[in-house]
């Protein structure tokens, strides 16, 4: 989800998307044969944290990493046939399992004509070719299965020039720069496998269709019988020819540009200064009026992805859903991006499973596995299951928790979601000792590499807040459903690199994990088990862990952000806020009432309608920021407090983006108006908000 | 909600739209005091139907009719206090209420410069005037408080005409014939007040806006904080003025037109020949180069208007609503429209609050009460009362119940409602006596009149489908929440008048209505009764008495007219309609399969989680058939079911009106993929409603 330095040749910039997708259908549960425990059972807890191997998780990392497994290919079918095993094992599977199967629009290199970049000499012969693939450095770099390095949904075409017409761009290069990617080092003998860092050769894929979800069939299903937009009308695909290159091709272009010096920010440390064209330089290694050919021949394929999807069934609110989910498809062997959160879902689910089938424990709520398909295609298994199952998901389920490169890094915990998550996270990871030296909890590890002074709480890790790079994307935009994203991640004073380095290339593998990332998997058992922990805290908790006050600090923030920054500027146009003043303390003091009323409840004998009743207001919250026709240019995006922000102030979205757009304009534009709107929106959506979490009866 | 004969002056055709509305705020409840029934009561029951009082029913209404309380007017406000004191009765009121008011806007004549429409001769003056009020023929249509006849929202001008450009319309003249309103009858001995029929004055006033909701404010509440749309943009006001008529004038003016005669379909009873115009005839009233010059003077204004809320709090499950409402403004005095619901409303609460306060009884779940503001302009204030409250109302609503006009007419039963509301109004009106001689309930009296055969039930009595008549339009169009609309009315064999002939006049007054529409006011206690009946189920019974498999028969239905009627013309271009009917057949499946859930829990001894968990079901399923993004063009409605159908063929009217458009294009136009796309829609939210029935930990 991150920029790249982009190399400019009669070309411009596109962005490196990082996505990656998996679904499944469902099953008939079987009769309640465990105990139904009222709450939360602090042994049961024990035990599956115990029981979380890190063996077990570096075994299955190991099969799921074995072969690449590309979305829709034979081996991630085989992957597929490998979950449902797991998921169906009498000792150790769950209720049921089962896989479901759409038809998605992917795009591939084509076999037979691999995309190239070429340098054609003034003759027209070619004098230079980049690599068309990685170097094959530890024996997995090659065969048939390694996709070629590329720019999926990219269009055709055999741009060719040297930044001939500033404003005529035909294609676009992109590539990582070693001072992004690699802390500065570049060298073979710096480089995977004598480090972590990408070698010379390593190409970054990524997808680079500009929505999430198939192409074809926005706000539908992809099953065969759905609708399918014409390929015509299709939005969101990148206009122009791209392709991505590693940074020792890129070297090779750069170094050897002609034209003014690029601006400070876009040096890095290819050992050169970079400049900006057009031209090569007279005095460098290809004649100075030579040009970039880049040949692009992707292809569009309708294509079978499967979501697989297994479930405990709870024992008595089994209509609550707690998901659990990551992508499945990789784009080479993925042992980190998506295999490092795989191999953990099948270990909790092992344990778990275990659990059920000896008949000591089933959850109170029900417990959904998800293993998605073509995510790194844009979040397409995801999107569709939620597009499938709308209503139902949007009714039932109390939480998603994604768990996707499970491991960056193993200095410390990283947790990305919404505010009423915040809570329950840190109940599970009080209670987990850190791996690494020393004897901290997870939480006090995690609290050293991101914290915030909350007015609150005091001193708290932070959470980062969810934007659209893995399967959450769906959940939390477009069903309002509470979520969040766990990993284990970098220490920031060790590396700057932007991702791990070898990120959606050939070099992601099990030895790049096993020997440079997570020796011993203990990041990888903290991950498992603080999903783990989190997983039962919200499956079998009488109340619902979610704690919704917490929302009142974000609302706080992004009002005085909107005060300090906006307020001037609104008043100008004499727009007020006092209106989403009002609606800040309304949602404040109620979210304080109800707070207050589940503490007088939890210290009585409450009985379960009534704790239903309750923790149907917690898990509903989420679903009253959302507002379908609050940003109708924005696909799947309709809460109102987490759509995309363009504008520079970190307040409400659709207050930010409005008031950027309407800055320059006068009193009285439509553009005014909008901001006017979006203004509205949100204060309606926060009084609708503080309205449900009133007692019931006050209507 | 009826189109009338319109009169044509180098003019055009309008639709006189029945509408009408109020709304309140909320309060805190007491304490639970009274025993929690687990299920419905059936001693209660017969209680409160026993004290249903059709005396106090005619004082009620005797007292809501006294004066003409037109929307925001001074008479308006009052009754919203008498509506408080009421329920505020510390003998019989409920457990809160309160008043909540909207600004929002609203369309009156002006007093200063009344709207005119008069005949100008040749030479400029004016050489006849129609009667700009209406008769004063019981000393109630005299006086300030009645308003003048008027088209609301119609715009100011003064177009002068006859049929002078058949392309140019610059005006439109409304008027109600004899022939479709008093079964021919239009001299004054043969109307009221010696009959029920309409006096040759009576003019017809309604609300021309073609949506409805407060027209500044579309998807947000109209709170004096809220962004308005800038009056420019908004769309749905009439283009030209636009005044109504009485049929009196109507003769002057359409007998002595010249020209072709009119079809005979728009002959009527006037007593002359309708021609088209252009001109007068030479042998006629006036000289045949005379014009008509209506002038409308109507302004827009921002007023105040109020909702009134009355709660009883549920004692089990408090956080589930049975919502009853209507509207309590009027054009004039409104005896019929709206007072004869809102008379019945102030009993109902009556007799309910008298057995609450009393300690006798409270219901398991919340009953709310509404009396809405400004419904005659366009359903405004249950429009914002759900913008208001969106989120919350369509996760606790258990339905909507709407009686607006309790009684057209004193013959039989009429409902209108969504098929899961069809059994408990079933189950409810057996159990009542119907009024007039014999001894039959309301159910077999009402099967006489309107029946249809049902393939699950065979001949039962035929329900309506909800259009947006009235109040219930938001709640199920805009929430998806069941509702149904409950009235008594006529016998078809007596009249074909297209509405009670004073509907939207100043003759609609309480002795129009206690001598001519229900002496006795028996029929309007049976509809207290149904309505009665209905809420006590809905809101007593442990297992919700909404019966969701009926939905099959109308998906059959839907179905069959699909492929009998548009299958040919869809297989020509090569769209299938295999996947509708495997949706079908799934929702079919699944409605059946928990039908027999339900019956076998019911045989046990289920807890009271269980029933909540199945109920949810019940109460959820109208939620699936809701896509916000289905029908971009019409405003609020997002039912997928019952949107409005402008093709003919009655089918989903996504697909009947897709297919009305494309039909005469050529395959592959954007006419037909909307025909796909509407397919689609249709066919996932079957798929997904299907899924939402099925045994929850299915997924």
């Amino acid at each position: 989800m991150q920029w790249t330095k982009v190399l400019g040749l009669g070309l411009g910039a596109a962005a490196l998307l990082g996505l990656g997708i998996i679904l499944g259908h469902f099953a008939i549960p079987k009769k309640a044969n465990s105990p139904a425990p009222q709450d939360l059972d602090l042994e049961i807890l024990e035990t599956v944290m115990e029981q979380l191997d890190a063996h077990r998780i570096r075994e299955n990392l190991r099969e799921l990493s074995r072969e690449p497994h590309l979305a829709s290919s034979p081996r991630d079918e085989d992957l597929v046939q490998l979950l449902l095993q797991r998921w169906k094992d009498p000792e150790s599977g769950l209720d049921s399992a089962e896989a479901s199967t759409y038809e998605v629009l992917l795009s591939f290199p084509s076999q037979e004509q691999p995309n190239v970049v070429d340098i054609v000499g003034p003759t027209g012969g070619i004098i230079h070719s980049c690599h068309r693939t990685e170097e094959n450095v530890t024996g997995e770099q090659g065969g048939p299965d390694v996709v070629q390095p590329y720019a999926a949904y990219a269009p055709s075409g055999t741009p060719q020039a040297v930044n001939a017409a500033k404003h005529g761009i035909a294609g676009v290069l992109v590539y990582t720069d070693p001072a992004d990617i690699n802390d500065g080092l570049s060298s073979p003998d710096e480089t995977f496998p004598n480090s972590w860092y990408l070698p010379p050769s390593g190409v970054e894929r990524g997808s680079y269709y500009e929505y999430f979800g198939d192409p074809l069939t926005p706000y539908l299903p992809a099953v065969p019988s759905s609708f399918r937009v014409d390929l015509a009308n299709v939005s969101g695909f990148p206009p122009i020819p791209t392709q991505p290159i590693g940074f020792q091709d890129a070297r090779d272009l750069l170094c050897n540009l002609n034209g003014t010096l690029a601006p400070a920010t876009w040096q890095g440390a290819l050992g050169c200064h970079y400049r900006l064209g057009p031209g090569f330089r007279a005095d460098g290694d290809f004649p100075a009026d030579s040009q970039v050919n880049v040949s692009v021949y992707n292809r569009l394929e309708l294509r079978n992805s499967s979501n697989v999807l297994g479930i405990i069934r709870g024992a008595v609110e089994p209509d609550r859903y707690v998901l659990y989910g990551n992508h499945r498809d990789s784009w080479v062997h993925g042992a980190v991006d998506p295999s490092s959160g795989t191999a953990i879902l099948l270990e909790l689910s092992r344990v778990l499973g275990t659990l059920l089938k000896k008949g000591t424990w089933r959850p109170r709520r029900s417990i959904v596995f998800a293993s998605w398909g073509a995510e790194e295609f844009g979040l397409i298994g995801s999107t569709e299951f939620t597009e499938e199952f709308f209503n139902k998901l949007q009714e039932r389920t109390v939480a998603y928790i994604n768990v996707d490169i499970s491991v960056f890094a193993n200095a410390t915990l990283r947790v990305q979601g919404t505010p009423p998550v915040q809570s329950v996270v840190f109940s599970a990871t009080k209670e987990i000792r850190s791996p690494g030296p020393g004897d901290l909890s997870i939480y006090d590890n995690w609290i050293r590499y991101f914290n915030r002074s909350s007015p609150v709480y005091g001193l708290v890790p932070s959470l980062g807040s969810l934007g659209a790079g893995s399967d959450y994307a769906p959940f939390i935009h477009f069903l309002g459903i509470s979520s969040m994203d766990i990993a284990y991640t970098y220490d920031r004073s060790k590396t700057s690199a932007r991702i791990y380095p070898t990120y959606h290339t050939a070099f992601d593998t099990f030895d790049y994990v096993d020997k440079f990332l997570d020796p011993g998997f203990s990041s990888h058992q903290a991950v498992a088990r603080t999903a783990g922990s989190v997983i039962l805290r919200l499956s079998d908790s009488f109340f619902l862990p979610l704690k919704v006050s917490d929302y009142s600090e974000t609302l706080r923030s992004f009002l005085q952000a909107a005060q300090q920054d906006l307020g001037a500027l609104l008043e100008q146009h004499s727009i007020s806020l006092g209106p989403l003043v009002t609606a800040v303390e309304k949602f404040e003091a109620e979210a304080a009432a109800l707070g207050q009323r589940i503490s007088t409840l939890q210290k009585g004998s409450p009985d379960p309608l009534q704790v239903r009743m309750l923790n149907d207001q917690l898990m509903l919250l989420e679903r009253t920021f959302l507002n379908p026709r609050a940003f109708p240019e924005e696909r799947y995006y309709s809460h109102v407090l987490w759509a995309p922000r363009t504008g520079s102030v970190v307040t409400f979205p659709g207050l930010s983006n409005a008031c950027s757009r309407a800055r320059d304009t006068a009193s009285g534009s439509e553009a005014w108006a909008e901001v006017q709107r979006q203004l509205s929106i949100v204060v309606t959506a926060l009084e609708g908000a503080a309205a449900t979490l009133r007692p019931v009866a006050d209507l």
